[in-house]
């Protein structure tokens, strides 16, 4: 590639990606352990071969119908002229940023943070910028003031729940970046089906802020990570500014096709995500039980540590055929909730990792620990 | 959105795209008329089913085997390793781009070409020059020379056939501009399918030229315009660069086996490419019957005219059923080859334009026009 004319940026570049590793427990990427049903995979089916009848022709460039169902889900008085869809949040994310971003312009986040955001600013050329969360990945909205003000940035990207941490972020601190902000606020809701409980969602401040822009994704709550189905909400000329940096067709038919099957049987997939939090609630008190730091979650994923060498851990737990996430602050790692046979293997990879590495201050389960789901 | 911070090169603009219209004959956007028959779509199901039982995990990041599939079709030795796919050729530019172009560079094209180039341009900051083709739209190695010579540019971009105007370039053309320019020089194929036979593809030059790429769509020749699957062949650091810029899991676990389905049936989805080059060249026979221009056409459309208000012309078919294409030269129109009794309805309606308008030069066919397939 050195003989190639390649951005100077982008010498000594990797392409971006956990590893994709074929090992019996996957919980490196928050995927949803639950496949789609039979009833859906008739419906998709179903759905794909009438769109492949018309395979020759270019899908409806607008998206509408999809946009409408995708406005239906969300609720809060939300129409399809509030909604865009594309291929996953990274090109919502995208859109977003060629529109509001770019050259000689800066985007701000707070750390730790998505690690795909730096990946979105540099695609787009605007400049990428940080503020730490506190000590407890909380964010409050004194710190966002002061990063505001601070940093001056046209778009400020608030994550909740965020990823590498689980941890929500209150309402009045989205607030005060509207306030704070001269630019977009987008909030980053990939993770918000999986919250606890009176957990609210930013949907509910977009009526009275036209530069509010909620980001969503079909692929953890709906259990479409291969669908690649990302969306927004927002006001109708946000949409508008992303339908002009959109290169036409973006989304193909059977895109659209299936996931307006997923959001019909909404019930069905969004079924599991209770199981989910159950599990992540589980596994969230089992880790403090062994004596670990934990990460409050509202994701599907937990973040705990920490370890002197997390690397070690993090192989260790692979040996043993159960693949995490070694991301985050420094002697943390990420784990996905999983099935309930994927959170056992994961926890008895675990129990044997921490004997064999001999960790300090873990405390061994007991044989019929309670806090474990039976 | 006059009160959202949208970048200032961006206001104003509309988004792309050529009217979507419900209309009988849809002639306007080079679909492939000929929908998949029923053993593609049997298959298309079953693989969407297949691929269903695991939406909820991720799909394959390289896409490998699907660009192993590209390769073969491609033949000339190219491996899985020499080939990039994505979300539509748009999408394939959009990478080429984002690693050899962008701020500070230029992308050359020459015209009349293919208007979703300078968006390209636009949404990677890449300046966007152009020099024109001859009057008769060919492109010859000493225009190209020229061109190059007084623009520097990054990516010089040659279409064959080119798009509006379905002309081919020779190859000694291509390797004029490998010659001439330092940087990448892309070779947009995407109707190379449909061009007559003895048409080379530069396919033949990659071996000996890395910063040689070409461009090809399964969206035209394979119908799966609503599939929307862009590729390139290059040597692998080509490949690698996009690797970088891509966004992870840009390819549907749908998407890839949609296209992987329509190239296991490349003969079938490819016999109507004979049938489509007939209609073309009856047609080109036809229009230059009817003394009119048309330039000559190894794609799946012609350029006709010239016509003092082609837009009269393009609304008087519409009104008749009838959507081509307003674009190219002042007083030229662009009509796809589509069936023949789409063609039948075509020369039916401008027959009548012919007459309401009185167009000047103006040669009625005959009762039983020989230059019309029967």
């Amino acid at each position: 590639m050195a003989d190639l004319p390649l951005r100077p940026e982008l010498v000594g570049e990797e392409p971006y990606g956990a590893p994709q590793l074929d090992v019996p427990h996957r919980l490196n990427v928050n995927e949803n352990p639950y496949p789609p049903g039979p009833a859906v995979l008739a419906d998709v089916a179903r759905a794909v071969s009438e769109a492949g009848a018309g395979l020759n022709r270019y899908p409806d460039r607008e998206a509408w119908e999809l946009r409408a169902d995708l406005a239906r889900y969300l609720g809060h008085g939300l129409g399809p002229e509030n909604v865009w869809a594309a291929n996953g949040s990274n090109e919502v994310m995208t859109h977003l940023l060629q529109a509001f971003g770019g050259p000689g312009r800066s985007v701000l986040s707070f750390t730790p943070g998505y690690s795909m955001y730096p990946e979105y600013a540099r695609n787009t050329h605007t400049a990428y910028l940080t503020a730490p969360r506190r000590a407890d990945f909380t964010l409050d909205a004194a710190t966002v003031e002061r990063a505001v003000a601070e940093h001056r940035p046209d778009v400020v990207l608030i994550t909740t729940p965020n990823n590498p941490t689980g941890t929500s972020t209150p309402l009045d601190v989205v607030e005060a970046a509207l306030r704070a902000a001269d630019g977009l606020v987008v909030v980053d809701e990939a993770y918000q089906e999986f919250a606890r409980d009176g957990t609210p969602s930013a949907l509910t401040l977009l009526t009275d802020h036209p530069r509010l822009v909620v980001s969503r994704t079909m692929s953890k709550a709906f259990a479409l990570a291969g669908g690649r189905l990302g969306y927004l909400a927002a006001a109708p000329a946000v949409v508008d500014a992303c339908r002009i940096v959109r290169l036409p067709y973006h989304l193909s038919a059977v895109t659209q096709a299936v996931a307006r099957v997923a959001l019909a049987h909404a019930e069905e997939m969004l079924a599991q995500v209770d199981a989910l939090r159950r599990e992540r609630d589980a596994l969230v008190g089992w880790l403090a039980g062994r004596g670990l730091e934990v990460a409050e979650s509202d994701a599907n994923f937990v973040l705990f540590g920490r370890f002197a060498d997390r690397h070690a851990v993090w192989q260790g737990l692979l040996a043993r055929g159960v693949l995490i996430r070694e991301t985050g602050p420094d002697g943390w790692l990420r784990v996905s909730a999983g099935t309930p046979a994927e959170m056992a293997a994961f926890r008895a990879a675990l129990t044997e990792v921490a004997a064999e590495q001999t960790l300090p201050g873990w405390r061994p389960p007991a044989p019929h620990d309670p806090g474990e789901p039976t």
